[in-house]
């Protein structure tokens, strides 16, 4: 029997995906489920988009050029300019999802062992990511005490070393729900060009700032040019998870030469995705305020919510649409499990995203889960006052 | 100024884009290009595919599971059982396109250094799979003078190292047009069988085969089920490039699972597409038949102009839609940069690929060119007669 690679055997199983067999066997035994999660959005795509691809009259689905189809590019540029990021259709790469674009990244910047700093709780696909391109995340702990800020930075200085190529961070953060600052981004400006790194940031939930916060890009920031990785999606921004469309953006032009390498050995993102993409850009403002308002209801209420419940401790998140709290449990896997084993209030259950898998230091966030405030006011009322009686009963 | 990693600065370009800006060129100058350098057919996509993505009524297009739909896997394997392939959906991970299966299949079985056996010349992307993980080709020449037949397995057996992890086949061929017989195929499957090594098949030509040729899969063979990896792609088959729809198969439930979680890592291959693609099983096999029928054709009208040049050589393929000619020059990349730059014939020319980049042993193919007859018999005919005009005034 020929065997599998100690990369494959390392790569991590999705922390939500285990989960998902005892949801299965829940919804058998004729439960149903409130999805907390996942970052799948019930928001509807905008018609204009997939209105796009119905009316498209092509008639080969042909590829597309493997940096993304200029008039669509040209396009994003127009779209940044509007968030004050100001690029050209050549400093950006069309990818299939944001997945890509970090794997493009890592692979343009990381050997083998070499290492990347990520503020943990951290988006858990950083940790596949990685593990697929040979090279060792370096996790600095942000506290759910702190609201999940950035950490001091000499705790960032504490852990360069000559193998570090790059700090990670995801602004508007998932899991955690953080916005950073200007000034939190220029405090990582400042250290990646001390110590030559690259400063990537994933910024797919750019639009979703709260509280009258505007969302800060380390593409807007001077001086960082050459430094600087933008990750971006259509995922989030337009509910089009499946799409499978983003881009890496980058003033670098080494790095964009690169990049472009890797994206020509797969040829070319998709082009239906694509077709929906563009038109998507079209979308109003309107569809985004309504959307804004609907997440900022969803998390008021959650958090209000999850506020009453004693034992538990939330961080109130500023963007995104993701919040960590902390239970009053010692293993948040466990318990998950547990509920959709054994618990439900009146045939209602629910599915929760146990933290541990968002961090990288072992026995840390084991207490923690991930909620996601993807279901109507409605639904998280109800999925809330599951949590509190799973609590009870667990505790029992 | 932060560096490019080492891997990144290896990857290779891919040997047809070097040529794109002299074709960029030739056009603004008012020249018109016959493209013999790309495997993008001309033949339509089947209209039941594009109909049903139009007619499709999402309204979020959200993610598929990350191993592609149930109902697409258990189509496909309804299609594999009419090829005589016996798998079941849990056999099956859909990827978006060959490209990423190549590359979950890569980093599922391979670690840094390790080595992959390819017969030479093949397509030139897995070059850059195999830069993007890290892994060596060892290649083994196949000849022109045999038609590009399966080398004699002891030059594998010369090859095979601790380090040698897989052999890799492309069948039928890209870019030889040769179709494994199954002897060959079993010789290959004693060879991985003795030294516990995989065998990968990149069979995304399955239906291209001609002169009453049938294709064996290495899914047929009994007793490989450990070793067998198959590659697929709806690209070619019903001309969807564009969809970035693949997948991998394999009996050996240990590679799927570490498979999975590459595919878990990256959510989902694009949801669009797979409407398109699971419609796309649906075509009859008629539309396969004037396709045959019509590449068939392409060929030999192809064949017989270039053997009418003296000095051209040429293998005649037997599947898929590309051939290898060896030309009366020293350099083919010269060549095929000076035709674009330099020649024409009444404002008409070619592009071609330089075989070079098919081969990863230097120094070898280098007076051969790759032609994908992709376009209409007329258009091939005058393809040919500039290449030999071209070859006259190149050579004087």
């Amino acid at each position: 029997m020929p065997t599998i690679s100690k990369k494959g055997q390392k790569m991590p199983a999705s922390p939500i995906r285990k989960l998902v067999p005892y949801a299965e066997e829940a919804v058998k035994k004729g439960k149903s489920i409130y999805y907390l999660n996942i970052g799948q959005p019930d928001i509807k795509t905008p018609k204009i988009a997939l209105q796009a691809v119905r009316e498209s009259n092509i008639d080969v689905l042909a590829y597309s050029r493997s940096e993304g189809s200029e008039i669509y590019r040209q396009k994003i540029s127009t779209y940044y300019s509007k968030h004050h990021i100001n690029v050209t259709h050549n400093d950006i790469v069309v990818t299939t999802g944001g997945s890509e674009a970090l794997l493009f990244a890592f692979g343009s910047i990381m050997d083998i062992d070499d290492e990347i700093i990520i503020p943990e709780p951290f988006y858990a696909n950083y940790n596949g990511f990685s593990t697929a391109s040979g090279v060792k995340v370096v996790p600095v702990i942000s506290k759910i005490e702190n609201n999940f800020a950035l950490p001091p930075i000499e705790e960032f200085e504490k852990l360069i070393t000559p193998k570090t190529k790059a700090i990670l961070i995801c602004n508007p953060g998932n899991p955690t729900g953080y916005l950073y600052s200007k000034e939190e981004i220029q405090k990582l400006a400042a250290i990646v060009k001390k110590h030559d790194l690259f400063l990537i940031a994933d910024e797919v939930y750019r639009e979703f700032t709260y509280d009258g916060n505007t969302h800060y890009s380390v593409m807007q920031e001077t001086g960082l040019e050459d430094h600087a990785i933008m990750i971006d999606s259509v995922s989030k921004r337009y509910s089009m998870c499946g799409a499978r469309v983003g881009c890496l953006v980058s003033k670098n032009k080494t790095l964009i030469q690169t990049v472009l390498k890797f994206a020509q050995a797969r040829l070319s993102p998709p082009t239906l995705a694509q077709i929906a993409s563009e038109a998507a850009l079209e979308t109003p403002q309107s569809y985004f305020n309504d959307v804004i308002e609907e997440y900022v209801e969803r998390r008021n209420t959650l958090i209000t919510e999850l506020q009453k419940i004693e034992g538990v401790k939330v961080a109130k998140p500023k963007g995104a649409f993701y919040c960590i709290a902390e239970l009053p449990v010692k293993n948040s896997d466990d318990f998950a499990q547990w509920i959709l084993e054994h618990f439900d209030v009146n045939g209602e259950t629910i599915m929760v995203a146990p933290a541990g898998g968002f961090y990288s230091t072992p026995g840390v966030g084991l207490n923690q889960i991930r909620i996601a405030y993807v279901l109507k006011e409605e639904s998280l009322i109800k999925a809330v006052n599951i949590l509190k009686e799973a609590l009870k009963a667990y505790n029992n």
